[in-house]
Parts: structure tokens; sequence; C-alpha cells
């Protein structure tokens, strides 16, 4: 298997250390200090460094994380927040313009990327940066990603145990899943529900079909899918259902049954993902890598390249010269 | 055209008046106390009721509002934050426990409903609520449950002009486009772009999708689909795409006129829906009620009844004996 899975629980245990042992509590950028308790989190990144942010928040769920997918931050983030600025190549420019735009309000700004601008501008403004390892691409850099952002994190609160979310990738990289998952999704518009707490493996799924298979996919989160999207089953259209089911709490765990029911009442084109883990983080982190194989297996049947993104850098190409929105 | 939309513009001016004529900051309930400035506003609500948060949310760009679409309400929220939960039938069991949830904890909390278990629980506790005309189902009712939600907010922050979001729906009654849209989607999967701050007007055809047309449909955020998205564009699908175009800033614009371009070259299947208006609350509401009329006409076309959502109502009935979650 290419595309560096193999190397995940290596690079998963490395990236963590890589956060954990940067001494943000002792941190001061001018009148910035980085020794408090933020009142909120907001993770900031775009397309594979933003998925990170998703996954912390289902992974640390109850805490105020939010989730920032745009340029600059909310007018109303201030110095009680901690912002994370996940950008994995440096130069994306929403996250640039973000990260600095936080720093210039007063807020503590710590960035994760492997370098580029974001590093460079941080840097040189003395504020924190974690370089991650390099992967064959951002999607394909998940743990060197995610695990840092979990050690820097763990300077303010406590983490899920880290081993397990390790050891359940081994599990993920010898099942027998995604060869006969692409081969049913082969065709069709992949249309996948899930609960709310494990919306993320969700999310990371259908950035995967879209980036290394090329495809289209709906996402549908329970409880909010079963007001609007679940009416959908009543006709036939060209989409496979894929439910995703994990252990969340017992009113989801069976509402998501609910919906496996109903779905399969009137389509048999159904296919259930089991995730393996106690925790939301090994969960989440089980179906990233599951699910990112079937998006390659996918792409093979397709006959294209998995790492290739036009698209992507025909709009990069395009915002390469504008400026940061004002607030 | 039936379902009531011609009646829009007289409901958004009547619901408006209910939630603006409450006088709110008077009200005290137990220790909890209304007249205070918000550090944050959490609307929560499920399906054609949780979308009014999504409009409020975009119509008041720039203030901290929070769309919640669960159970309960996140264990973060304090006294600092107003709820304002919003039922359409007040018989939502997520809304609900939402709603008890937080005033157990000390939070202010208002209902917006046209009835049911929702007014009388929290009527019974001397807590505030707007009850709301009826209409054919939930999601015809928008103006009833939107406008009262802008009324009712109306007591604590500066509100859009009203005014402009009434007239510009007398265009979308007028609009020649459902009919062609229709056309163009049946048989497909839409695929939906739209830029991060109109992004409810593509939820709500996506849920008018879903519900009037029994159709699935994807929802493609810019600029985070620029990430992902868009590169599902290099392979043919059975998709149709719709460009959601407005005016919300200059790099937003810029950027939803580049994947516009991006996708066109790719495909000759694309559709762009221009929104009238000048503020984003009434290109909000001219796109919810046009493409409103889009998702019925589609359902005429497949001959079903858009007023029917029974896989809903099977879901309904599956959850109506269980316990709201512990937090």
């Amino acid at each position: 298997m290419p595309y560096g899975y193999e190397e995940w629980p290596k690079l998963s245990l490395e990236s963590f250390k890589l956060g954990r042992e940067l001494n943000l509590r002792s941190i001061k950028v001018g009148s910035i200090n980085y020794d408090f308790e933020p009142s909120n989190i907001v993770i900031t990144g775009m397309g594979g460094s933003g998925i990170v942010g998703d996954i912390v928040r289902d992974s640390l769920w109850g805490h105020n994380i939010i989730i920032h997918k745009d340029f600059n931050i909310p007018k109303w983030v201030d110095s009680r927040s901690l912002v994370v600025a996940v950008s994995y190549s440096g130069e994306t420019l929403e996250t640039i313009c973000g990260a600095l735009d936080a720093l210039r309000r007063g807020v503590p700004v710590v960035g994760v990327t492997t370098g580029g601008r974001l590093a460079s501008e941080l840097e040189g403004r003395g504020a924190p940066v974690v370089k991650v390892p390099k992967a064959i691409a951002p999607r394909f850099g998940l743990p060197n990603l995610l695990y840092a952002v979990l050690g820097l994190l763990s300077h303010y609160l406590t983490i899920p145990e880290i081993d397990e979310s390790i050891s359940v990738q081994g599990d993920a990289l010898r099942s027998e899943l995604p060869g006969r998952l692409a081969s049913f999704l082969k065709g069709y518009v992949p249309m996948i529900f899930a609960p709310i707490g494990l919306q993320a493996v969700a999310y990371r799924f259908k950035n995967d079909l879209n980036e290394n298979s090329k495809t289209p996919a709906v996402v549908a989160i329970v409880p909010e899918a079963d007001h609007n999207d679940i009416v959908a089953v009543m006709l036939k259209h060209p989409v496979k259902y894929i439910i995703i089911r994990g252990r969340t709490d017992d009113v989801h765990d069976y509402l998501m049954r609910a919906v496996e029911e109903v779905v399969k009442n009137y389509s048999s084109d159904v296919e259930v993902v089991e995730l393996k883990g106690s925790s939301r983080l090994s969960q989440e982190v089980y179906g990233s890598m599951l699910l990112g194989l079937v998006s390659v297996k996918l792409a093979e049947l397709y006959g294209i390249d998995p790492v290739r993104t036009d698209p992507i850098n025909t709009l990069k190409e395009k915002i390469r010269g504008i400026n940061c929105p004002s607030n």
C-alpha cells in the first residue's frame, strides 16, 4: 500500500511528542500570554489541514472548540481564546490571513505546519510553531497534523488515551473492506450517514472521495439528517448509501440503528462501516484511515491518480495575489 | 402556486411584530434575568425549524451566533448566553431536551413555536414563548419562524432592514427560473456551490430538495469547497451543478466567480442562480423562496407529493419514547 499509510503509527507518536514538547505556557509574544485557561479554542485551517479541527472537536467532545474554515477569524474572538492555525504547506492564504489577523488583535496563536509562509510570519513575530514531517500531500499527512495539535492542546486540556488510537490503525491497514467498498461505490454518488459525535469521519471520507477519487459525496449527519436527508431514500437515485456505525451515547447509537433500518427498508444499496476503538479519537482515526484506503482504491478503479487535484491548483493560482478581507 | 408561498410577505411582517412586541428584557424566570447583553446566542432547532438559525447567523454575520442541531445544548453554554429554541410543531424531542436542559442550568431560553409541548413546558416554568401562525408543513412556515426570531433578537442586536427582505419575495414569486431549474435537475444529484456568508441558502435548498423532491443533494461551501469538493468536477458523474451567486465581500465574490469558471471549464451542466437584494438577509430570503419553488416543481416532475415525508414520520415514531441524553 503506497501513500504512506503504513507510516501513520510512527508519525502519530512522533508528532504528538513535537506538540507536547513545545513549552507553550512559557511563551509570551509582546503582551500576549500563553499561560492561561482558554475559554474556547479556535482551530482554523482548510481542506486536509482543516479536517484536523473537526477530528479534534469530536475527540474532545464537550469542550468549546470552534472550527473555522475561512479567511480571518470571527470578530468576537479575543484574548481569552487560543487560535490553532493549521496549514500543511504553510501557504494557505485563508489560514495565514486568520493567524495574522488574530495576533494583531492580541489573541494567542500557535501554528502547525511543515513550514512555508505561515511558519516564517509567525516565527518572525515570536509566535510558537510546530513543524511537522512532510507527506505525499496534505491529506496523507493527517497523523502529522492531528497528533501535533493534540500534543499542543495537552498543555490546556486532558487528551484521550493516544495509544489505542494508534493501535487501531493496524486494524484499518489489514482490513479487506476498502477493496469491496470501492467496487460498491464505483459509478455512484456516495451518501454517507454518521452520528454528530463522529461527524469528522464522514467529512474526512467525503474530502478523500473528492480529492483522491474525484467523486462528489453527500454527508448526512444524524440527528439533523433525520429531518431532511433521510427523505431522499423514497425515490431511486444514482446514489449508494454508507452508514458509519460507532459508539457515542445511547440515544445517538439508537438513532443510528433506526436510520440504518429506514434506509435498508427503501434500498438494498447500503453498506455499514463499523468503527473500531473505544474513544471517539480512536474511532475517528480508524475511520479516517480505513475510508481513506477506500478512496484510493476507488481512484484505481477509475484509472486516475489519487494525488493530482488540478482544479485546486487553478483556484490557488487565482487567489495567490489577493489581499486578506478586512474584518 | 399552492403551499402558501404567496402569503410569505404578510406572514413575515406579522411574525416580526410578534417577536418584537414580546417585552423580553422585562422577563425573569426565578434567578434567570433576560435583561443582559448576551455574549453569544445559541439557536437550537432541527430541519425546517433549525435552518432558521443558519439564516439568522448569516444575516447577522459578525455576531457570535451558534447553531445547535442536536439534543441538549453544549456543556459550556452558561447564563451569559441566550438560547432561542425553535420548533415549528413544538414536539421536536431534540429541541425540547435542549430548552429544558438550558433552563435547568440557569440559561435564559426563549421558545418560538406554533404550540405543542415546547410551549407548554416553557410557559409552565414562566419562560417566554412566541407563538407563530401555522403553515402546511414546518418548511413552508419559514417566514413565520424566521421573522419571529429576528423580532426577538431586535431586543439585543441591530437587525438589518426588514422591508427589502420582504419586497424581494415578490420577485422570487414571479421568477420563471423554478420551472427551468427543475427540468435541469430531474434525474440527477444536485451539487450546490455557495459562499460561506450565504451558506444558509444552499442548506435550505438541499433540505427542500430532500423533503419536497425526495432528492439527495451535495452542498459545497466556498472557500472550503475549493480544497476538496471542487476536485470532483474532474470526472463525469450523475450530478448537475448549481452555483449560488450573491454579494458578500470582494474576496468571497471573487472566489465564487473563480469557482464558476472552473466548474464550467469541466462541465456544461451548470446553472447560476443570482440572488437579489442588498443585505444578506434579503438574499437569503429571496434564495430560500426561489429555490423552494424549484423543489416543489421538481416534485411535480417526479409525480410525488411534496408534503409527504414518510421516513421522517418513522424516525419520529422511534424516538418518541426515549429520554434526553445526559450531558
